[in-house]
């Protein structure tokens, strides 16, 4: 029997501004990242998403960003690496407080967009990402995909880790995900990434944009969290995992 | 022997705002209410003042605000009891992250400002503030002022309380501050004050702005983290606390 | 033949945030109350709804909040008038840059959510409103609506001024608005709210909560850009005026 | 008769924190770059700089800088030129309505800290910073510093420029900045800024960091508006061009 964690980026809604598919998609997956406040979130999101998440019982991780909400978090900001490691705790402090009140673990961190790219190949970034997570609970697994730094910061420091691979993007030889914008970034056709997913989940292997077969740790898939076609995608892959002998089980069970 | 809390509003700077006198009184008080970024204080500001806290042997407490960073906190929001209760945990759980990376304990909850005032007078925000808190830890204490009903719900909801005075501030009969901007509101006189501050702490009693003597629990003593003569007056309390054979000491211990 | 301004809050969404309802909204009114970055809308929204009011002809005014993007402008603050004013000045400035470079007039102003409410009812925010605007240009016209100290204030600096008239809400016999949450706050039938649209503009009149007839001035009519059934409404208003003979026409026309 | 502009970056107070240095030093310089909300300043202060201006006969110019308030604009932020287009025409806007309101000309524009230092070095962000000026009123002046291609941009575009020269940073031969952090950096010696400044208004050269003379033009002294020693060094440069025969005149005189 193969198992493997299903994780969606949820949680991103802001006052006014509700991302609806974010609830729905909270049903179907094992994991979710669920924003800070600084890129998407704010403390009602918060307390609902957890709530929420407890209630279909999905495993809760920290998603930090740089402080962009116009941005969305998807701006690379320059900071030095105390600075971000602070940024990065405070979000990690703000989400656990409602994990403690609603009476669940903070199992996991994944980190959003511009500093979650940043973090896999940057150093700095990578450690500042570590070094808070190790600082408040070093239980806390890190979630970090391709050719990672960030992975190999946090082997070095002792975290646990999660290998986080992508049912909708291209992979190069080296593991690392092909740039937005350059030529088989997307995977487009569903079906195509449905097969691919579960390629990696019961092989380990994923075929590069280049065409040529490479190795593949896929603990946790993620899924997007909005979007048109989310929930649709979604529901096809938890077709595919059912049809494949696939469970869909948190890291942490 | 007699002794007594002292506490102070601090880790109020921001980014390029540096409050230079809220290190300097630091070294000073028993317990100290850090800003938890919505009206001031960042995350780099919240570090920093928690390992001086730490370095000092000073209590850490939270200081909530009204997310109105333009503001200072200063001015009322209408903010609904849960969507306010959410506003605080996020902020408890945000400073939380910084005792813990400190290995220190989150003692205390003073609510800042605005938020402070509406606090004692308001059960709806009353309660935001006392179930963010229980909901977290409950064995963080209430700081609460006056003739409370934060007192009230705190007592109600089996919370630990310390009664808060202030050796600048005129009191009413009832043991509530002169409003601001009405006669009797300040106690501008340094020398007056610190009597004042003696006489609540040995004999728990103050004189109303009406020459009416009221008793009032003395059980922390606020004073200004910031402004002219901030240190100056920390200094003299100090100095007639000695004299009289009044100890220093946070709640706590 | 009758006429009428259609008017919308557009320009609302906010970063990676998109509320495509009002685009499409913008094809069918007359004026648009474009906000200004402190409720919702930023620089590039700002700058794209404007292009979209040039593209289809609307007037663009002018939608300027309290500070306080998580509450949607929706939540009453306590600001000082001085202070208000300054808020106010800023983002009628900040959008006349868009409509300067657009080459459109800025036409009128129209306060948003709890700053609008608060507008016509207390003195200090009227007061702050029409400063803020005359200061600037005094031929820039104040929206206002109900039995409202902002008329009044406006007339009295000499400011021109445009009555808005509300499709779906009650209305109270003074001509003021029935509160949200009390009975005969909304016109939920968008038959009815049309037959009372329609009864305003051609009549003068609109039937209280209570049932009574009275007057009303309805020089614009507000409708929503957001929402499930917003544009479903506007068509169906847009038939009923065909129909009725009613011109859309903006008031500066 | 020699003259020069003197230029300070004022108006950096925001809310509760106050830079009353800022205050001072518009007492004697002929030009202020004007926070406008996004790294300092807010309406409040804005409004106040600007009055402050006119009654000391300042001329006001913009100073846009990247949306970061709690880094004071000194971080780079990546963001598409479009983007960046319309947050400087967004604050360019939003200080013209306070020149507008106090019947003052909006003179010129000098980008800040992290967009300022980008803007003389990468095209793009020239671009905008030119786009959004032009767009707005093409009579506004764009200071530049350094060997820059801000400058050749608007030249390009047909907008008038201001060189802007620094009494306290060193020069490399090729007219730019030695970057922060470098040897030679900082000129830390009052007296010899002093002198410097000087040499570039009268001979129009200035000693590199290496030690070689070059040309530089210095249509505009830029100094310190807060920090220690500001007001001082202010007041010894004052000094030395009444002794020069140097008259301060601002740039449109």
């Amino acid at each position: 029997m193969y198992q493997v964690d299903l994780n969606s980026d949820l949680g991103e809604s802001f006052g006014n501004y509700t991302l609806e598919a974010n609830d729905e998609i909270m049903r179907h997956v094992s994991s979710a990242n669920v924003a800070c406040g600084l890129h998407a979130g704010d403390p009602v999101v918060m307390a609902h998403t957890v709530a929420l998440a407890k209630e279909y019982g999905v495993g809760v991780g920290a998603h930090p960003s740089y402080p962009d909400l116009q941005g969305f978090g998807r701006r690379r900001m320059i900071m030095k690496k105390e600075e971000l490691r602070d940024f990065i705790t405070y979000q990690i402090g703000a989400l656990y407080a409602f994990t403690k009140a609603a009476g669940v673990p903070l199992l996991h961190i994944s980190a959003h967009g511009a500093l979650g790219n940043v973090a896999q190949a940057d150093m700095d970034t990578a450690r500042a990402v570590c070094e808070a997570t190790a600082s408040f609970d070093d239980s806390i697994r890190i979630l970090y995909y391709g050719n990672s730094c960030l992975k190999d910061v946090a082997d070095h420091m002792g975290l646990p880790t999660v290998s986080l691979a992508f049912a909708d993007r291209g992979y190069m030889e080296d593991g690392s995900l092909v740039p937005r914008g350059q030529p088989g970034d997307m995977i487009k056709d569903a079906d195509q990434a449905v097969a691919r997913v579960i390629r990696m989940v019961k092989e380990g292997k994923v075929t590069t944009s280049a065409g040529k077969d490479i190795g593949i740790k896929a603990e946790s898939i993620l899924v997007h969290g909005d979007g048109a076609h989310a929930v649709e995608f979604v529901l096809a892959l938890k077709a595919a995992f059912h049809r494949e002998g696939i469970q869909i089980k948190n890291f942490a069970q």
